[in-house]
């Protein structure tokens, strides 16, 4: 099975490096796909958020792991590259109806797509892109939150962020 | 991948089947297990549960889908057969927290196996086994809760279900 | 439009009573069924219930609210008596799932009758009949739980009950 | 008793139709309330929509459904109307917080108005008109989600959308 | 123990005051930081909800309460302070995933501060801020919402507000 | 602020730990009440349970923790003991509408008491005493669940337990 785990990744999380690193053994591969979301300013672009993804993947030995960046219907992607099914995590109850509804709209687009899930570590379930942003508006970032890798990159951009 | 899906499927309704039709393309082989399930009395019993999943499987051309009762830990079956995930349904929120700590458990024992879910399709997300044992307890069965093969063997044993 | 709130209401507590009162006007007749309930012990016979029941609604002028036990499907009684809709109450979102469930099923049994809701008024959220019965075990009853009507005939049963 | 049923209708979904076709028959009326929603840019205009929901309501036979436009407060609506309760959908647990605040507020405002619910059919719990607007925008929608003839009005505004 | 209960309040509620009063005997001091929510257009300037809170805590007599406006992060001001907990409110269900992400970055931010937690009372749960703004759009506001005094001061600077 | 934390504590786990531990400094004295729990068999019994607790306290230096078998009612106890706030802990949105109620009652009941919530860490919102008793049905335990000293006592009662 080739699965795809589409996403923002801005910036990529150490929630998010888990979901890639538990997910890789169960597929031949793993296609993620680095949202653009235009919507609103990024804090990393999107073609660094790729590199750092493609790095984190290399460093952990995740060989069959393929880091793209993508603006359109992720089922609509899936289906060119032959992919099985779209990977998607899940934190917390409040996120089920939302991933339901999409699940549901993906098996029905473009023939269809199964959508498989996994929990997010429960160490890891209060991670959130979103809140790494906030927090870097405070320049702060505690550690275990993003990887090293992304917090020398955040800090390059952003100064110093005290740790806790 | 290889997968295995638990429950004690007593009996097996539509929303099963479904689950498992939906898998069986997304893995190399898809195993399921039929729990005993002693704490209660079943209406089927385990044996006649493998048999009728066994054949609803074959009807519906699902090769690799194979059928057996166990009542070990879910984890060591999976571990002895070299099996590499669980899966899961997931119907409403209401089911998180269980799954949730359940994924975590499985992922801790015996070296560790991961889950992984896909949601009940839309039309299937009310039913249940246990629905089903009520509604016979009823002497009722509206069409479309289990496959015919289940109704006509339900029926068998205990008499007339009407449909409505 | 001729509704049925079906429960144990055991014992009927001012969250049962505030309902019936609110759907009354709606309604151009609302039966309220009293289930025995035989799988435990009832705090109250299920004739106590009715009585108590019949004399609360008429105490609050409710001409049109009619008391019976009943030990059937509902969906059956509904049908004998023309009735179009079940009601139902709910106070958390905890319920919903099992609510779901019962309102499709319901759907489908009988020809099919729907379920319509009405939230519990913030206040009698936490009411419950069977945290009464825990209260009622430890010889306890705070005020604004159940009717003073009903208040007096769990005293007359089990002694004084602490109001605090 | 009559009822109203308030929403945007942006635009009309199979979801929608189906509430308003269970509704309509245990109500001796029920006025359907479309808002103008101004803060967004619509996908149909108003009164477009109001012409749609008055077609299918024809349609589908249901003579006691009067479509109209509506500002206002939608309690002030039914006061005016002497309508007795608001209709409202659910279709997850998700959506109780807020309607269980609308139904208190509208109880407390303009003399008091009850909210009574159903549960969107099983099969619709995943139809939103958001996700309507989404998809349009992606050039798609997915047969079973609008009704024809409102698939038809969007096709003739925004040209052919793809059926999956 | 000194606590910190953080919030816009604008404008302060009836649920607000419950809080403060209920959590007031917890503490040996309680710091009510008042936050300028510069992203909206607030109903009453920061100043205004400060002065109001004080005398709302000095009517009822709660001599611990300190009310002071506060822009930065909150867990900084506690260790400013040296207050040991953050104080928060809990309405329902869906608040919880981001309350427990947020005591989650408290407790790793500034060395650490934890958040305890009470219940809004039952018959404040459907109260909140947002609501009163909205209502307040409306030229409405039922009693029983926010305090009289505070009631006194959105008229003053909003004309009459009807009651129901 | 004195206050109880009641729990049945069979076995004691890290999450009860933590929580305990988290508590103490923002409690001038902390008492743990440990329930008979009479109504299953349990895996450990109370004396037990308290002197593991007690002894698990003293290691880690929680000076003003009280460990103590309690089987009232614990407003009761509260009361009695001059205790201001009951303490629980919050793993998960499913556990809201209980610990709601239940706060609601205990405010109402011997005057009241208030009940104040801490949020389990997120790494231990999946451990549960019953997980445990299931575990060690199965002669199983992995490490990272129970404290040590508990492991213990439940390998000297039931035999090795395998930890994976």
């Amino acid at each position: 099975m080739k699965a795809v785990f589409a996403g923002s990744f801005d910036p990529p999380t150490l929630g998010h490096l888990d979901i890639i690193a538990r997910a890789a053994p169960l597929f031949s591969e793993l296609r993620v796909l680095v949202g653009r979301n235009l919507a609103k300013e990024p804090l990393l672009p999107v073609e660094e958020r790729v590199a750092l993804l493609a790095r984190l993947a290399a460093d952990a030995g995740l060989a069959n792991v393929v880091i793209e960046a993508w603006d359109g219907l992720v089922a609509e992607y899936a289906k060119a590259k032959g992919c099985d099914a779209l990977l998607r995590s899940i934190r917390n109850m409040g996120e089920i109806p939302y991933e339901q509804m999409m699940a549901t709209y993906n098996r029905r687009l473009l023939g269809g797509v199964e959508t498989v899930f996994l929990f997010a570590r429960p160490e890891f379930v209060d991670i959130s892109s979103s809140a790494v942003r906030e927090l870097v508006a405070w320049k702060r970032l505690p550690r275990g939150i993003v990887p090293e890798l992304v917090e020398k990159e955040l800090e390059k951009r952003y100064g110093p962020l005290l740790q806790d």
